[in-house]
């Protein structure tokens, strides 16, 4: 068998930063293995959709191997890095055997941080996988269940108020949709408790909600997320998480299902090259997305930090896929030993979505709101929506959806019962 | 508040037969509660699809309460029953108040048996619960992903080795989809291994597979799979199973996916009446579904085991909906004070399909197989799903997947890799 002498790129995370750079270099002299320890490719930015059961999962993921079956010069591998070997230019997996790397892009993203307060994870869950938005929606529905069977007021109360935390884009969207869910779509499926009795409240530590927006839009969606329902709370932080609530301030609030949509801390393999990090973990890199003194090293997405201008590049769905090409652009330099050239960040402004009908839009200063926004908003989504399918029946079940308040994936699976057979319970996922 | 004075009717499960007794109720002067621990309603037919990635949970489910949210009589409670206290006739809960009721009427379906040797349960998932059919979904799926990454041949052979146990309805149409999956689906997407080269084998204990139907059927679905490339085993019993592979008889053959789609075991609340059940543990009951010597009590769907001339009524969805609606004609037959009928068992026959364009229907003497049939097949399945919406959406995600060989629901979620932040792994569900 011939060897292959094409120099070899290996990618680590299949996200929006390197799945573009794969797809970059498709005709590229090089050899790519494109390693995730997900077998999917996942549209973040509408995964608090399938948390509040209004799509499900592969309406916005899909298989990487499915995405790059026809890029001959790709082979993508489902496993785990936890270490690199910079001197031995190799990355090390959880199982099997270290892959060696001529060049190698880091593009693992980010994950929640709790503030130094890990204990709070168990009982605030935070929305970044599949996994993650599985368990929110099963917390959801589970909740409503519960208040339904619980004969004492109090406790039902709790079951029925929901607490977010955070006030960015993520925590906005879910407390918005949470707020439908409760007042339309679940009106008339109770007998015993009024779902329209529930209390979303959105927490956010700073003085308004959407920092990343203009001051006239945060107050917009203020407004609108009032006009759901949601009782937001700006100025205070949370101290506390436990089973039964929170502590917001000095105002304990007793709810049973909080969510976590605040801070944001870097994949730990960051940590693996031995270079400082900043606060949140990212890895500061060069002009060009080089790791400085490993012009072989590149990092790319929610896992770098690089400035622009006076700014950092935002941890965004565009600035990634922007940073794919890049990277893309760079290796393509190396290969032909030309020099690479600076990342500029093309911005192309910022949506926000409040609920039905509902959404933020600030775009090279044209600033809109309300309904017009939410049409600019689900084209900008579903355009960029990876696959023909997908963008059909997402289509269709946002259609039906927003037609009749129905939420088209409420189906809770997994936890506790056992299934009917002496057997152990199988996890679940969908 | 006035008191309601109408009967309570508690229905223990919102399979088929529940929940077609609760609709059939409608306008019936009683007081309906429905219980089941899941909180959706499931199309088990098409169940194997799901587990076989082609389609996802919401396609085949449909949450209870919002199937009858509309009808004023009927309450949905997520929970799970543990005993029935006859005497008393209150329903006992795993959790909360138990449940007290005028009639009652348990349809809790069954699960699988393993003839005696349930520490198999563990290296051979059945197929019975959207649960189950992630697990297998998200087995089936990392075969592929592991045998990739393998480079010793011989485990590569293992993780392309797939063992399905039991020549019913249900094996054949997980063989049939396992083999089409490996051979057209997932063909192009892996560059170590060649998928086409997986050995898919259906095991069956008895002489023949599918004995439900008439023999020349049975031997056209065999000639069908094994044109998919499906091995079919009959005559040798499974003797042991492990992590490794199985004991097919005398012949050891490793396999890292077995799946069981061999043997049935009644539901476990049926011992809980206290009659004599039969071998499957299933309950006898009366010509008319009650149970002997509780006229209050019914039992209907795959719970129940009742005669028909000569043969028991099957464990097949249509007959749990004619026993659903025959329930419900028995209750409102003893709320006027009239004598309960006979249950007749009208038999619209057998359908089983082995793959793509590829079934056997026997209806009514008619029996044909091959291209017509699976078209039969479709339109049977597609009309008796619930809802429009599922109908459009199961018909385009199988349109696409018929068209184009690919499956439309190939998520992993679940298992056993961690989150990036410092939090307990989340169970997954979709």
């Amino acid at each position: 068998m011939q060897s292959d002498t094409r120099p070899h790129l290996v990618i680590v995370g299949g996200g929006f930063a390197g799945l573009w750079t794969a797809r970059a270099l498709a005709r590229a002299p090089v050899r790519i293995t494109l390693l995730d320890r997900c077998n999917h490719h996942l549209f973040q930015p509408l995964l608090y959709q399938v948390a509040t059961a209004g799509l499900s999962a592969p309406d916005i993921a899909a298989p990487l191997r499915h995405i790059l079956r026809k890029q001959a010069n790709a082979t993508v591998l489902l496993g785990e890095a936890v270490d690199i070997d910079k001197a031995g230019r190799r990355v090390l997996l959880a199982r099997g055997e270290p892959i060696s790397y001529d060049m190698l892009l880091l593009a693992t993203g980010a994950g929640h941080s709790y503030f130094g307060n890990d204990n709070w994870a168990e009982h605030a869950p935070g929305l970044k996988t599949l996994d993650d938005a599985f368990a929110i929606r099963r917390q959801i529905l589970t909740a409503f269940e519960r208040a339904e069977a619980e004969p004492d007021p109090v406790l039902r109360a709790a079951w029925l108020t929901f607490v977010i935390v955070g006030g960015g884009p993520t925590g906005v969207e879910l407390a918005g949709t949470l707020a439908e869910i409760a007042r339309h779509t679940l009106r008339r499926e109770f007998r015993r408790i009024d779902p329209g009795q529930s209390r979303v409240i959105l927490a956010e530590a700073g003085p308004r909600i959407l920092t990343s927006f203009p001051e006239s839009l945060s107050e917009a969606a203020r407004r609108q997320l009032a006009g759901l329902g949601v009782e937001v709370l700006t100025g205070k932080a949370i101290s506390a998480i436990d089973a039964e609530g929170v502590l917001l301030g000095e105002q304990r609030l007793a709810a049973r299902t909080v969510l976590w949509a605040a801070g944001v801390a870097a994949s730990p393999l960051g940590r693996t090259l031995g270079v400082p990090l900043d606060r949140a973990g990212r890895v500061p890199v060069q002009a060009d997305l080089s790791v400085a003194g490993h012009p072989e090293i590149f990092v790319a997405g929610d896992l770098a930090t690089v400035m622009q201008g006076d700014r950092p590049v935002p941890g965004v769905a565009p600035a990634a896929k922007q940073m794919g090409k890049h990277v893309a652009r760079c290796v393509r330099a190396r290969l032909a030993g030309r020099s690479t050239r600076k990342f500029r960040y093309a911005d192309y402004g910022n949506l926000a979505t409040i609920g039905r009908m509902a959404a933020i839009v600030d775009v090279r200063g044209l600033r809109i709101s309300g309904v017009v926004a939410w049409w600019f908003w689900l084209a900008a989504h579903v355009f960029f929506l990876i696959g023909f399918r997908n963008r059909l029946v997402v289509l269709i079940n946002w259609g039906w959806s927003y037609w009749t308040y129905q939420r088209n994936a409420r189906i809770i699976v997994g936890g506790k019962h056992e299934p009917p057979h002496a057997g152990p319970a199988t996890p679940a996922g969908n």
